[in-house]
């Protein structure tokens, strides 16, 4: 059911992120280091003088790449010969377990969605996430603006498939699913939510109906489920606020300690700090509904942003999500 | 058109809010320290001896109080004798400038707009309030779930007030009115996005079109504009990561500094930090559209919050936001 063959390397789209290849080619030497087989999709003129003297990064040309600006679903059907195509096609022809890409999200959504199809049974394809919990635990975010105009039954079907995410690849066990509304009260929430509700109920899942955001982020649930416009704006607002309270933070700090050594006390501090709430260790968004592991990353990613988005797209395929979604939406649904 | 009374104190209905009416009644002292006059309103004999000896905090008696759990409208029609009622009539009547509530967010919206109606062309009435941007400045952001389900043309009234407000009540000439959105591009955005922004276009407001999470808290626009069920989203993720944020540091710092000099250096920061990042600081929701200054605080404020939530309403009442927004409304849309 699924393409992607267990064993096989996590094709990374090279070309695709905002910095160019190379933070992509120093991300997958970082995964390499940990044993993780990376296969380089993208011009092998640009990519062979990034890759260190020894170090076994095989490459997978492709001519063209698509760029953060052009039409996704135009771009996808007009350049077969790009970075991003040709890491969907090494993913569907067996010479890779999963797929990763920094470039534009549309892009790899329907490079993805040209390139594999759907699962039988899913209407819409959603983006997860994780996002770090206050309690130290982790929320599945979903969808993340895969659609921004959902009905009740994409949400129900988002809700089976962030389950079998949190499952297979994050590790939690019976996760709690929770639907993100405006108030925890029954009744509570816009017209999706108050119609999605008695559907999520039905589902062969531990639904604890609706949640707020603060409720989710203390760890409330394991699974949030919200619409692609919501939960993109969430998504985006918890990224920003953290990043603008740690620069307040640094701004204080910078005010206050002008002494080295207050500086040395507070930079461990503000490093574990850093690990505990940057959003590039969460290492992208898996594509759910597609037969596959495909990973989307952020256009910014660094290279240890890199590193995670491959390590995500490894224990996804090792795990066998691709099939497991296919299997869970089939038991709820089918 | 406003039935406030400049001059007159702010009503504040002394019987609502998660923690009883003590810390509204501290707050309600600490705003008269400021020269701000304060009524308050409630149950005579529960409040009179929580104000000191010697302080001018004179006392409407409302025998009630509407209850958090109580569906509101029906409360507030069943219960013409409770705090919030009676804070709206003090303000209907002429009584006071303004009404302040820390009860439910609902019974307030219920209670103002069954005692003072909406102004003229207004459809929905929304809840506005002050977040703080990275760069120090101040951002206005509506709906926040006065209305879950909008129409375009809602939004288009919400941006109208809510840029009369900014420049009203919080000091902002000229502010940049922003529609919140999943991407900054034309054309982006869900259907009501898409709807609304051709409307925000043509209003005689410096529009400066979709705008994503981070950007407006970066300080892209002065004022956000949304439906309710994502502003409501949208503020409590804010809330929920700076308190979430805040919380890893704190035990960061535990974990690494346990002498009292490191704890003594930090403890000015962390004051200083929570200072420039805490809800508590914004004061409340004001509820525009309706004809008079009607503030809604969070359930649990402290006093400080108590405080802030009178000042706002007291010099929203003093710059005239009443009669400002009808005349904006009628300058836009009429």
């Amino acid at each position: 059911m699924s393409p992607g063959v267990i064993g096989q390397p996590v094709a990374l789209d090279a070309m695709g992120g905002d910095q160019g290849p190379a933070p992509l080619v120093g991300g997958a030497v970082r995964a390499l280091a940990q044993g993780i087989p990376v296969l380089l999709v993208g011009d092998r003129a640009a990519l062979e003088p990034l890759v260190p003297a020894g170090v076994d990064l095989p490459i997978r040309h492709a001519a063209t790449a698509v760029g953060m600006g052009e039409s996704p679903a135009t771009a996808v059907r007009r350049k077969p010969t790009s970075s991003i195509v040709q890491a969907v096609s090494a993913l569907r022809e067996g010479d890779a377990c999963a797929a990763v890409s920094c470039g534009h999200t549309g892009a790899t959504m329907a490079a993805a969605l040209f390139g594999l199809g759907r699962l039988p049974r899913v209407s819409r394809p959603a983006l997860a996430t994780v996002v770090p919990r206050a309690d130290g635990g982790k929320l599945v975010l979903l969808d993340l603006g895969a659609n921004v105009d959902s009905r009740p039954e994409h949400l129900a079907q988002f809700a089976v498939m962030g389950a079998c995410f949190a499952r297979v690849a994050v590790g939690l066990d019976d996760p709690r699913v929770g639907l993100l509304s405006n108030g925890a009260e029954p009744g509570k929430g816009n017209e999706l939510v108050r119609e999605a509700a008695p559907l999520l109920a039905q589902l062969p899942l531990r639904f604890i109906g609706n949640i707020e955001p603060e409720a989710a982020l203390r760890g409330g649930c394991e699974v949030l489920v919200c619409d692609g416009f919501v939960g993109n704006i969430m998504l985006k607002t918890v990224e920003a606020t953290a990043a603008v309270v740690s620069r307040v933070l640094r701004d204080e700090v910078a005010r206050r300690l002008s002494t080295r050594i207050g500086a040395r006390l507070l930079g461990g501090i503000l490093g574990r700090f850093r690990d505990r709430t940057d959003a590039q260790n969460v290492g992208g968004a898996l594509l759910l509904g597609v037969p596959g592991v495909v990973v989307a990353g952020h256009g910014r990613s660094d290279e240890r942003a890199v590193e995670h988005a491959i390590e995500l797209a490894w224990r996804s395929a090792k795990n066998g999500l691709g099939p497991a979604v296919g299997e869970a939406i089939t038991d709820a649904l089918g």
